[in-house]
């Protein structure tokens, strides 16, 4: 799964909202305002309570902006969502401008010879800001840190997310989260810094060995937190989502206080202060700054270690993938079974999350399911809808992204199926992606190498067929954590090396617009190799994720016999681990699904 | 080809030079002195009257530095010169520097504690000097530009060089050196620069359409160069190189003028002038600010277009590479018949030069040869000494690295031969090399791309064997030029985007210490691609070299039917273009050396 969860639109947005905000802005005397899609944490999930941009908009693509001024209100997005944006918005109130094409500085420069435009310092970084000041100066424009303006004229806005807190067993996690505080706090003294701000949700989770379920399919607690250079931690979050155990758990070394007490507590620090340059909200260093408390750019330290999964927590990843890979074999078979049948994307949708509840260790599933038959496969970013939900049919494929939450690992896994007979061209097409799958999957490499390097291999057999796919080839996974993570990736612009413990997707596909849509995911972590050849250190990958591949979709000649031998080996590997699993219709199923190819 | 040219060393080197240069330096209050190997050129040939390093030091190798200071001499060598640099200078006189683990300024620093250390502006770049300045300060060590103080107690230093200079056929080089001119002049002008200053000989010989011998193996003019905004050229050279015709073909837009008069010229310039931030000597750049001419730090304005072949050139291109193709073919079927009887890696390197000799069209070798018999091989930079002279002996390999300047094109080749039978670990080996260069000559690709996404595919098939080379995958060749030229590569590091024309090395190897080295090398050049699949806009390449692989070391159950395929079909071509070429006995053994695999 490469793309982010998108929450529903609510019926009423547009004009009278805008006008509400025009009439805000003017009595703060600020000629605009920008309307990120984006909390105090940066993350690609946010709450329905900081959903400011699809309220004002109607807008509901998981990236983008809007800049509100005098005469015009510009909503950029991306590649994926120009159509989207046409048939969410309301064209007569705001413009769709083309991002990142059209950057937001010359934009405004365009549209506008002088005054203040207002933003909320919580939900940007100092980059961002940044560049876009850069861009109007010298200039009439300038820009000005300010209280929420959305904020004053939302007066249903929601509540913050109040889902209970709760541990993460250290069975699982590995390493209790004394032992994280001390190893990144013996780091922080290292670099001379007293302290380090945490304002990303993931890390913090990671940190303390704590999960929640504050934004959907995520399990994290909304929190900040101080990791001071004594390995103590100051925890802001609502006090509300921590009971007594929870509490005990934490300790005395790790103090839970109320979100407003974090302003005060950034104040009263004695510097200098880590704080990550790609996240760090700029209200953060203003705070900072205006107490005379010196800041250290750098990266969020628990990014890293995170990353990096120690042995229980691959252990929980494989048992994790077990199951769930029972489920997906479950599902497969009751598809063959009955596809296409009455069934739509929508009927398979359902179906396939019963199969992973019915593991009765399903926490949630890891993001809303990507579920595409014929042309609707070829839509990146799809999610079925009312209005898109389309019938199975015979002669196409069907692409399913989907993946659970479950408390010792986080899955995702996507497969593409033949529904009656898709023809020799998608077959040809499918047995190309697979090929890079397979490039990936047995790839072995020298340490030191980052995903950039890796990345070619998945394309080349679609390259010299004319063919590729406009996303990244892998991304990072947590534990039982978020289902995207970086800084580890496969794809053209990964510059980190990969290290042992890192845990990616290797999802390859091609998409034919109008036609179909392939797309092959299995989850891997880099390992270090066994000893072969002469190179001193070489990693390679260890597979998760035991579910057959289509081989109705497989045209055999065009595998090489290297990949023919890694396919018969991951099928026999896959019947050998899922198959004592299974009732014994799937599990017939699944020997046949798994014979040699 | 990946190594550069050695000259000799001269007998005499070392301790007393050293104590010449030290009292001189003491006569100039200076407490130090740098001596790269290099000339105002930056280029990686340099000719005898530049070969200060070697003349101090005794070290021959292509790269490499001395820092003289007043109790220790240390000379920078990289992982290519260790063992070479050993042998070479003076270890009482001399302190080899592992470079670039150790940087220039932090060693002056742990060896001097204060004084000023002259050189040679016209040697250095100003990010060279720059660097070193910023790692000596704050202290009490500054660096100081100055008349070059080895050229002061060097009494017999050889005169420069003088090549006749003459011209390069308007046919082959494919456009005027008047219609390069105005080009040029027009980007100038679209930027508001006034004037480039050209001080790369290769640059200057491809805008004037001009060769010459200045430089080893080089077809080049060493000189200096102003191209102006309405295309008229100041040439700096030896007016002696330049006979009347030549300057008749020059025309009166071309002023040539003695290189004395090169630094006054540019006092004389309006600015903005662009110097190429990579090569430009510090000391034009001191000439210009000293008289107060802006500088436009940016690129070498030949670069790109040099690099992008017309179709003129490509076709000498392919015309050399058939002659020189048939020369090798001549040379392979000799070494078929003749290995290894008595024949040492020097009698090799002969015979093929007269092969390459016997074409009657050979301008010069393109480098000197590299010829390595078993563990010789494995020396990635080896030229063969009377010290190192191999025998050849059956059961080893042969590494044959070469190439000729004809005056339609540069040719650089490398095959590596079994002598007798070499056994299967090298024939695994040898395929997996082999496979590396199929990859990399099946490619195509989405325009846009760089030669850093390229290179993996060349190193896959080794990489999941454990086992990789250290260099590049391929470097730029010129037409009718240095058989070195940038910017496009094939390696880890090149960001620069491939584009149509661009002519490469595709030369992956593989080497095994005290055993073998397997390199192969042919060269190819980027084109647009047939319409193939979906992608808008896709380059492949073309193969210029047409000498078959050694079908006794392939390992054809290695191969999947797409690299038999591409092989047979290459091999098929090999026959097509070369057998017609050549005598009867030649061509019956292409004949067998080109069946089927």
């Amino acid at each position: 799964m490469f793309q982010t969860f998108d929450s529903t639109a609510s019926p009423e947005q547009g004009p009278p909202r805008l006008a509400a905000l025009r009439a805000e802005l003017a009595r703060q005397g600020l000629a605009g305002f920008l309307v990120p899609r984006a909390d105090a944490h940066q993350g690609e999930y946010v709450a329905a309570r900081d959903e400011r941009l699809q309220w004002l908009t109607g807008f509901t693509g998981s990236a983008g902006f809007c800049i509100v001024l005098p005469g015009v209100a510009g909503v950029f997005v991306d590649g994926r969502y120009r159509t989207q944006v046409k048939a969410q918005v309301d064209l007569a109130a705001f413009t769709p401008v083309p991002w990142p094409e059209v950057k937001p500085g010359p934009w405004i420069r365009e549209h506008l010879a002088e005054g203040v435009i207002g933003f909320d310092p919580w939900l940007h970084t100092r980059a961002e800001i940044d560049a876009i000041a850069a861009a109007l100066s010298p200039g009439g424009v300038t820009l000005r840190p300010v209280a929420n303006a959305v904020d004053a004229i939302w007066p249903d806005r929601p509540p913050g997310p109040g889902a209970r807190a709760f541990p993460h067993r250290e069975d699982l996690a590995g390493e209790s989260h004394g032992a994280k505080r001390a190893r990144l706090a013996a780091e922080l003294r290292e670099r001379g810094e007293r302290a380090a701000v945490l304002t990303l949700p993931d890390s913090i989770c990671w940190l303390l060995n704590i999960r929640g379920g504050d934004v959907p399919r995520n399990p994290v607690v909304q929190a900040f937190a101080i990791l001071r250079d004594d390995g103590s931690v100051l925890l802001f979050a609502d006090e509300a989502k921590f009971d007594a155990g929870l509490r005990h758990d934490l300790g005395p070394e790790v103090t839970l206080a109320p979100p407003g007490d974090f302003a005060p507590a950034l104040r009263g620090l004695s510097g200098p202060v880590r704080l990550d340059q790609g996240s760090a909200p700029l209200a953060v260093a203003l705070a900072l700054e205006a107490a005379g408390v010196a800041i250290t750019w750098g990266e969020d330290p628990c990014r890293l270690p995170k990353a990096r999964k120690n042995p229980a927590e691959i252990a929980g990843m494989r048992e994790a993938h077990l199951r769930d890979g029972a489920a997906m074999v479950e599902f497969l078979c009751w598809l063959e079974r009955e596809a296409p049948g009455d069934l739509t994307e929508t009927a398979v949708v359902s179906a396939l999350e019963g199969f992973r509840r019915a593991t009765n260790a399903l926490h949630d599933i890891s993001f809303d399911t990507i579920c595409g038959a014929g042309p609707n496969g070829a839509i990146i970013h799809y999610r079925v809808t009312t209005q898109t939900d389309r019938a199975l049919r015979a002669g196409e494929l069907l692409l399913v992204d989907s993946g659970g939450q479950y408390p010792d690992g986080t899955t995702d896994i996507t497969r593409t199926l033949a529904i009656g007979d898709p023809g020799d061209e998608a077959r040809a097409c499918y047995t190309r992606v697979l090929r890079g799958l397979i490039a990936i999957s047995r790839a072995r490499w020298p340490a030191g190498l980052a995903g950039r390097d890796l990345d070619p291999l998945a394309r080349f057999p679609l390259w010299v067929a004319g063919l590729d796919f406009d996303h990244g080839t892998g991304h990072g996974v947590g534990a039982f954590l978020s289902v995207h993570e970086g800084p580890q990736r496969i794809s053209r612009v990964s510059e980190v090396a990969l290290e042992p413990g890192m845990i990616l997707s290797n999802e390859p596909g091609y998409y034919r617009e109008g036609a179909f849509g392939i797309r092959l995911e299995n989850l891997i972590v880099v390992r270090e190799a066994s000893a072969l050849g002469d190179l001193r250190r070489q990693f390679d990958f260890e597979t998760l994720t035991w579910v057959p591949f289509d081989r109705r979709l497989i045209l055999t000649a065009m595998l090489s016999g290297e990949e023919r031998a890694w396919l018969d080996g991951y099928h026999a590997g896959v019947l050998e681990r899922i198959g004592p699993r299974l009732g014994p219709e799937a599990q017939a199923w699944l020997r046949a699904a798994c014979a040699p190819i």
